[in-house]
């Protein structure tokens, strides 16, 4: 079964920011970023949490349109919606990530990702 | 009385981004960088909402960083802390202003700025 997503018309400012003004889930978005924008399954970000805590940050991301969630076999994937952003809110997201690079923890969690 | 205002290295990306993460506060900052950021009277975003619902939003602002408020005989002034802001997290401020500017409503406030 699909999980529903917004189109890129739906994405709205406010909701995305709202969202992202959390370090967890600045976290998930540093962490899918740094990992080159491929897809990562749930279970890469519980360095940033616990599953339960995890799954509910990745539904709200998924929910304000900041990434897609897959469900793959028994396993789901998450990708950053880096073209749907940049096609509605250019720059925003790079900028995002440029200053989420500079939180403490975050450094951690993204060498992790990428190795 | 000066009101508290967190200092460059105090600036939280979450604190910052959950706070925009509003439309009202959202049209406060467009207001502001659509008047070349100077210095705006509280009573000025009327145009935005109530004057309870103002102060409570600008009072957020304020807490996050994104603005300063002095007081000025029996007025407030409110201003963009764009170069705090731009120093801490380069291209941010600037990149939700721009992504704030397709907002419906958001146009009409800047327009009444500006005259």
């Amino acid at each position: 079964m699909a999980l529903p997503h917004p189109s890129v018309d739906q994405l709205d400012l406010a909701s995305i920011l709202g969202v992202l003004g959390d370090q967890t889930r600045l976290g998930i978005v540093a962490y899918l970023a740094g990992n080159g924008d491929k897809p990562l399954n749930c279970g890469q970000f519980l360095v940033l949490g616990s599953k339960t805590n995890i799954s509910y940050h990745l539904a709200k991301l998924r929910e304000a349109g900041v990434t897609r969630t897959e469900a793959v076999g028994t396993s789901r994937l998450i990708t950053l919606r880096r073209d749907d952003l940049d096609r509605r809110f250019p720059g925003l997201l790079d900028s995002i990530i440029a200053s989420a690079g500079e939180l403490p923890g975050l450094e951690d969690a993204r060498v992790d990702a990428v190795t």
